[in-house]
């Protein structure tokens, strides 16, 4: 087996750009209720937000020689995912690599295990993703893939697919659906700039969203007056 | 039976102010130790805080059908309650329902299950307490009951229950006890208030807590200088 | 058994104040990857830190009278350390013993249990770093051992041992091990400064870590161009 | 507040011996799937099961003064349902309690804290349902209500209500409900063995739950042969 | 997107047979420690064990839709693996369909989430493996994929992959991996049982693993007598 | 530092011999409820119980380097006990290595990590009490101490301690006070042994307990007849 694949098709710049512009929560909805990582991924501070597409890497629990391996290799721009078991008890990336991330210009640092040096990486200004905090380091031992299909919570990330951060998680957005996303968050964006506005006018949630009908076939009883 | 319950009695406006002005912690204790949610239960911002009756609500996991007809019974100052099976992984109430509530004048929102858009809830300034914050909509398939008894962590709070939330969580007030609570919270504040000048006059935690008697009694035993 | 032991051997002040230059997760990498308490145990507030010697109680889990004595034994500059079982849905300490301690000059309160009062608390300036936030108080029943060893997460702490905490957690440094830390750290802190540098000046992860060789002698493979 | 509550409407005998011959999942289904307790409450042997009315204590987490109370006042045939805030490192009943019940006839204790002596009680032929298994016992401090409404994972358990369990867990059966749920259980029964001949006769299950149609609604893709 | 894959590459019955043999742990170590999947995953009862291809199916948490498709589509000796967010409070498949597999001569079923009607699975004898034991059912409305890749803890699998499971856990090995993992599997089964055979002759840890050298290339300081 | 430490003091074979019978419930409460590990070890099979005295290893999670050695310098009779942070998701004792123990005679394994093969574990005899059971297999790269105290749970294990393990958990009892411990064992059987035939008797939990007149003192308010 290749353990490092190091040609990844990336979207467009244009796509990054124009994505950038949505919630994770609104790019979530509008791609069909799919592509949420685990809610246990957070901002280390909850300004932080990023958009770019993913270099992917497995590290063991612990161990992070591959993440290593993966900022050589990643170009700017690019978001660096790191899948190591959900370990909360290790500080897999600190001030240095963040330093090393921020060097190359590189867009974001995402993992479902710990970082450390959290109040040197804010002021870096560098948005880094993580499930923990923790003190304890790594080591460097065991090797892994690279831009190979990894896992984060119950979702699959292929390299090259687009992931988007900001202070309620991560969401990734296969490349060949980026446009369609796209188009759909804005149509999603519209309609609930819409529905908000018909809200402070009045409407009601029973109105605005046709819920008296469907609540009657369910069988709904209310109290009368 | 009944889903709906749209009649339930509201402990005074007069009320709610004078419990507003004392924290979760002293009204917890102020009414013997009673009444507190789950620790899971927070703001999304520490600075949020609110007081208010409930309207309880029961969701099922993942599904937030009936949260939507809660907020079309609920009135002005109201607290919607939600209980959804502790389910982390979903975001049951995002801005679009938020911008709901604030055009409602509707006091806060409680839920032991997650929220999204916490940027955008943040900055509309309704205070939202959850469980946890997730990316991840909700289905609109199941009705359950509205104004019944519901469960928080190990508490059972009943509609027209005073709700009262800050940056340590959320304590239950009953109705019917809300006078006493008030007049046992200002007590207890102005004990505190005299015991932390005590301290700072150089008293010390066994004197002023009366403990070396009971330390004796129990046993305890002491080094010698 | 004799429960308080009154008497405890304390660092030289010098030693306090050369160690809190330094970041937890520094120290814990400076004296070989150990003594980070659970990553459990956070800040109420990031921007909190402290560095002082231990006063260390165990409790019972939902009772914190030993914990009373502890602030009573402990001195200006002391650090008390509370094992309570990682009991989570109780507030172990509010904002009356956070004055009592600070009109004592205690350096910080440490517990792998809940506190509470934490909006007064930060105002109040103490630092102060649990496992959760609660707004539930404790009974005064049960009494134990103070400045015996005492666990935190999977760390022994003896009285006398350095307690240093920050925004990623908190790290134990044995008393007698101190000086030897202190350099250390400086000669890491210094390391990484450099690293940093020549990451700016365009290093790459393998480059600067040496990591080529290593991992060709683990067998990895790497795509070729 | 009347802490203690001595006088309870008990079901009649028939209606338990009656819902004691369904499965717990069973009855859950046919009273409309609600009352099941959390899925953290199991026996302590698989070959357990009971049923029988709940007579309701709740006690402080690591705390079993109350219990001592509830089987005083239980009659033969009662379970003892004991409520301590999913507290698991606290063994609240062990084979001297297990034996008391015992004497008195008593159906069954369930708890959401932990119990002990699991050999013992196994032998004893005591059903015996907790959360966990804990070595450390409790403290008899705190008072507290018997035959008031509890709370076990997100249901509310009235005394008197009708408590079964078996394998899978344990069900709540409100006492006014009863035949209904009788009924509905045996209607169930009846359809799921005849659903299962016919699956054993070639039926699939597709065909059986009339799913192809549903499926086609809501635009089920299927690959073509 | 098609959501139904209804053709599978399966493995031949013969590498079925063989890789039966060995145990999940075995399998795991031979392909270099891979394939695990989360040691949530257990059967209902430690004697149950298999080996099969995989008919895979992302259920929505708490809704069997779809898992009740895959039974349709799935074939004599194929395990369905149903990923369904990790939830543990719901029930996802019990004796109905339990019969309905047991009919069609699947191999087993195994889930992320909870299953119930155990003691009637167990009689059965159909393996069953999964994350929880939950009374509660499951909605049918959410439509997904079959025969996707899906994810278990943190590994992908994708359909056709042979899964292994016994009292351990679950292990996945790639369709085009078998024959090589057949041959690795039994080189280690020899290995090992000629180690086993050498301890009970006298050997001991250092020797047999040639320890001696790598400790004191590590540095350690053993006592001296 | 000295990392292995090979001259521990055990206790007397008697010592072992006579505290054997007794249940770790009794040991925990006869010695004034301490020593319990954390209710997360449980043995493999509910069946198993030892007792003996420890032989402490501290392991980096999903390390087993350390346990390896430990095995070499343990002795006929001696437990081995593995503090490893932890860590569910690795199996770091095994089948081979059970082996390697039984063929020393060593009385029992006990660790906060993983085991696996643990069917073999049973057939073998051997008792093994751990956190979790996973498939996955651990490196052996991290040296650490052997015979230095450590901790499981929120408990301090000193080489020599005693350990005693059956179906409810592990419980430790310090050397010295091992005779103590016996005599206060002995006596609190024999009393719970009275209590039994007291209750079968017709005794009741409040009189056979002295509980009447502490509820009054306590306030407890018992509804009339």
């Amino acid at each position: 087996m290749i353990h490092v694949k190091t040609k990844i098709d990336r979207p467009s710049a244009d796509a990054i750009t124009q994505l950038s512009k949505f919630s994770s929560a609104t790019v979530h909805e509008a791609q069909g209720r799919k592509g949420a990582l685990s809610s246990r991924i957070k901002p280390i501070d909850r300004s932080m937000s990023f958009c770019g597409p993913a270099v992917t890497v497995r590290c063991a629990p612990r161990d992070n020689l591959m993440l290593q391996v993966a900022i050589h290799y990643a170009q700017a721009g690019d978001v660096v995912l790191v899948s190591a078991g959900e370990f909360d008890e290790a500080g897999t990336f600190g001030d240095v690599l963040g330093n090393a991330m921020k060097a190359k210009g590189l867009a974001a640092m995402v993992t479902d295990s710990g970082v450390r040096d959290t109040q040197d990486l804010i002021e870096l200004g560098l948005p880094v993703f993580s499930g923990s905090v923790s003190i304890k380091g790594t080591v460097k031992e065991t090797i892994g893939p690279i831009n190979h299909p990894v896992v984060i919570g119950d979702e699959i990330i292929y390299p090259g697919d687009i992931l988007l951060g900001d202070a309620d998680g991560v969401v990734v957005v296969r490349k060949d659906e980026v446009d369609d996303v796209i188009r759909l968050s804005q149509e999603r964006d519209d309609a609930e700039r819409d529905l908000i506005r018909r809200y402070h006018d009045g409407g009601t949630t029973l109105e605005l969203c046709n819920l008296t009908e469907v609540l009657k076939a369910k069988g709904l009883l209310v109290e009368e007056d």
